[in-house]
């Protein structure tokens, strides 16, 4: 992978990744894509995040049990029916295990002692997609995940978050266990209107 | 620029643009940064986005004037005490009339009949940071705009959004009217913490 790989290279590749191989993830790279989060907008420029990356085995299966009790509790039953068969799995597997096997997870808060509430979801998840497209630039596998903020209490207590300070997601990261294939989305006209909602993007 | 400019350094150099010339942006542009905001992953890969491309001069005054009402009855008051006096008078031009001057507007928006709706933001914001970096790798100024949501109903009436169709951000595309300069952050470091809250990443 080149030091700068190509901007849309790494945007038409992104999937997310949630089994990993035991590949170590030096510092190194985890500077890269910390920075790179970093260099995301937020409401009034203040800069309201606060990471706490977890390579602790101890502390990372305790937030991958917080995972599983949520998905086991919420989550499954919930998406058995509204994912694809395919998704289902990985996301099972993933909640049950194999998203926390993870070397690092990347706990990625707000402190709203330096933000307004409302402002939290617009300040924080740009950084958080810059850092997942980061990790993908430097050749590391990662996922947007929530679920364990269900337990947003049990969460805060097992990296020591202060009351004021929000968990918003976890992000695992690793060299992934096998190569991702390529995202499947909708072509983007198929949501895209001219000057009002309706009026196709494109002339057919 | 580049056909595919470097990823850090498109994202390094990552800032508001809040003032545009009268150079046109071409349709092939906007198609470009759209395919890229929807390569971006939301929950259970719902991709419940919808985007309508406003460059009618009527619908864009009519949202410029939602951004100066809602600046001017609730935003600037906040403001004025909390920006530094360069980025005060910046976000005050913008509200007021420098934003919405911007040859096109996008207003993304969040389909609730294709997600739930406690997972907009986590599912809108990464395709809109997508959107403005993907923006700035074709040489355009763009910014995240949220304010003229504190008007929703007139906004959705604007666009003509159905009722489950919520709109979360206006986000301006055009050549920016002046070179950007660097961003301003802190170091990354300074929000990063090894294993638990309070235990520097780095070693000093």
């Amino acid at each position: 992978m080149s030091a700068d790989p190509g901007f849309f290279t790494v945007v038409d590749a992104q999937r997310a990744c949630r089994e990993f191989s035991d590949a170590p993830v030096p510092d190194a790279l985890i500077d890269r894509v910390l920075d790179a989060a970093t260099h995301a907008p937020s409401a009034e420029n203040r800069q309201p995040w606060e990471f706490v990356v977890v390579r602790d085995p101890q502390r990372r299966a305790r937030i991958g049990d917080l995972m599983r009790r949520a998905w086991e509790q919420h989550g499954r039953e919930h998406s058995v029916g509204r994912l694809s068969p395919e998704l289902f799995t990985a996301v099972d597997r993933g909640a049950t295990g194999s998203i926390s096997a993870a070397p690092v997870l990347v706990v990625a808060a707000a402190d709203t002692t330096r933000c307004l509430p409302v402002t939290v979801p617009s300040s924080i998840f740009p950084a958080l997609q810059n850092l997942l497209l980061a990790a993908g630039a430097v050749g590391l596998g990662s996922a947007l995940t929530t679920i364990a903020t269900a337990f947003a209490d049990e969460l805060r207590t097992v990296v020591g978050l202060p009351e004021a300070v929000i968990p918003v997601a976890v992000v695992p990261l690793g060299v992934p266990a096998r190569p991702l294939g390529p995202p499947r989305r909708e072509p983007f006209a198929a949501h895209t209107h001219r000057d009002h909602y309706g009026t196709p993007w494109t002339t057919p």
